[in-house]
């Protein structure tokens, strides 16, 4: 890196803001910078973790890379990879915390320079770790038990928030939740930022939860129950994406016409009818945020870990309307 | 592998049998020949590569990781490799010929195993390997240009003819098909596709094609011109899953009812209205396919290169029905 600062006149630091895309360079110095990167080649003379004959390849362990929240992240991973021209190597451990460490090892008998991992639940960092503990690791989505850690996480009780509010403001008040299987940590976490909301905002009754995995009949079951009494439930927030996935699918099955908010943006939510509100917690921001942070560490920074809460956004649809008037049975006489 | 079939009291062809899951080997010798492979390992002893003190690492080029196509492809490559105790390095060249060569000299410096490759269009295969002719490539979704090679594609062609066939089958004379960019190997050979079946089954007129890349605006503007004139155009095929994706937008926008077969699956396709009639060309079945191909290289087949084509499915919801009837005007007189 010391190269890449000598040749373009500028300091160390200026080459890291550059290199990690932060504020406050000068347009045209850090377009000097990239053409001495560009032309030198950064990777092979910068980060002190390369000198030390590592790959210039990063992992990302991930749950599933056929889910597009961690396909999304994954590719904004990638990229901020590319432009420092690493290789990523990426792995899903499918909710295993077995298969993580087996991946975990993996990776480092591989040498890759560092890690941006989701942890699976409740697994101690130190445990994790495993012999990693000479590379950088950041966690993403999750936090890791234990000793202070880099972590990126999204702002899941404003995102909760957000949703109840929104609702609110549409009338309702006996909503529902319906969240994934309560082994997640970002399941829990959101369901008890709804539980904290229904209390600060005094919503009428208990509060209606359920946790996954859902089926599509157990969906059906919850929404079936939650629609009985005196007063039946007039709007759902779900969990995540694949819950709200599950939930339109019950509606679907039960004709049914509920007010809704999804936690995670997906592709057709706009098409499906009606266009569905959701909070959108982007996952290529987390992933890029995760990556700048992982190849800040590698180019030295040693400041002490730090956790990160990226903001997230209500994407307002249609979805989250006023109740729906209770159905009346069309007057045969007229 | 010898050291497994010995192990396991089997031919060295059965061990193969199983790591690839070919058919042909009894449950209860599988069921051995897997607990040996679990206890003794099967990757730190068998392929020959890896004794070449590779990695144990394959790369995977593909398009885009953020594409649903790609990342479910890219999935099952994933669940290939960690079955065999291999990782995986994925790397998205997003169209450019020069990027796929940058990612396939790192993956060659990173003395990966092999590679599993959507080649970009155009490449000669010689080029693409540079330097990488010493381990196996399979391509995949695309062919490579040159020599024979082991390459995996879906049936366009059979793709393509199952949807114009169920149009027809439900009153469509006059339809359209939407492509994406034809610098696209494959958004060429479905509008090649199209074009042949619009022949042979002597549908009138001149055959309609726009190729993209497409907004919502351009999917408009075909659209609208398709629907002028004598004999306005029915129902539209789309390329692709992107294409589909637009092309929704714009009926959308246009308040318009077309029937629709859309190319590829997607998530959602049954909770649009009306639910959209695809053919899917199974990315987890294309990379499951190309996958086993490179392992079977791996493990030492120097059969002659196969090309292999996976079957399409027509996945029949409702977008695909008969042509709506002209809107007649409300009488208000009524």
């Amino acid at each position: 890196m010391s190269d890449v600062a000598a040749e373009a006149h500028v300091s160390v630091k200026t080459v890291s803001r550059v290199v990690n895309r932060a504020p406050g360079v000068r347009p045209d110095t850090e377009a000097r910078v990239r053409a001495v990167i560009e032309r030198i080649g950064f990777g092979r003379h910068g980060a002190p973790h390369t000198q030390l004959s590592r790959t210039q390849t990063i992992g990302l362990v991930i749950e599933d890379l056929a889910n597009p929240f961690y396909s999304q992240l994954g590719a904004a991973v990638e990229r901020e990879a590319r432009i420092r021209q690493y290789q990523l190597i990426t792995a899903s451990a499918e909710g295993s915390p077995t298969r993580q460490r087996g991946i975990l090892r993996g990776l480092v008998a591989r040498r890759v320079d560092g890690v941006v991992i989701v942890p699976a639940d409740d697994t101690p960092a130190g445990d994790l770790a495993l012999g990693a503990d000479d590379i950088p690791i950041v966690y993403i989505d999750r936090p890791v038990r234990g000793d202070a850690a880099d972590t990126i996480v999204s702002d899941n009780a404003g995102g909760v928030r957000s949703a109840v509010e929104h609702l609110v403001a549409h009338g309702h008040h006996q909503i529902g939740f319906l969240g994934d299987h309560a082994e997640y940590w970002t399941a829990r976490r959101r369901r008890e930022a709804f539980l904290d909301v229904h209390t600060s905002l005094t919503l009428p009754g208990e509060p209606r939860v359920a946790m996954g995995p859902h089926t599509t009949e157990s969906a059906v079951a919850a929404l079936t129950q939650w629609g009985r009494g005196r007063e039946p439930v007039t709007a759902v927030i779900t969990g995540n994406n694949r819950v709200t996935l599950t939930v339109l699918h019950a509606l679907r099955q039960l004709d049914l016409r509920l007010a809704l908010v999804g936690y995670d943006d997906f592709e057709l939510a706009d098409l499906v009818e009606p266009p569905v509100t959701v909070v959108h917690a982007d996952p290529a921001a987390l992933g890029q945020k995760a990556a700048q942070q992982l190849f800040a560490r590698l180019l030295g920074d040693e400041s002490p870990p730090q956790t990160v809460v990226m903001p997230t956004r209500l994407i307002v649809r249609a979805s989250g309307g006023p109740p729906a008037r209770p159905r009346r049975r069309p007057n045969p006489g007229r």
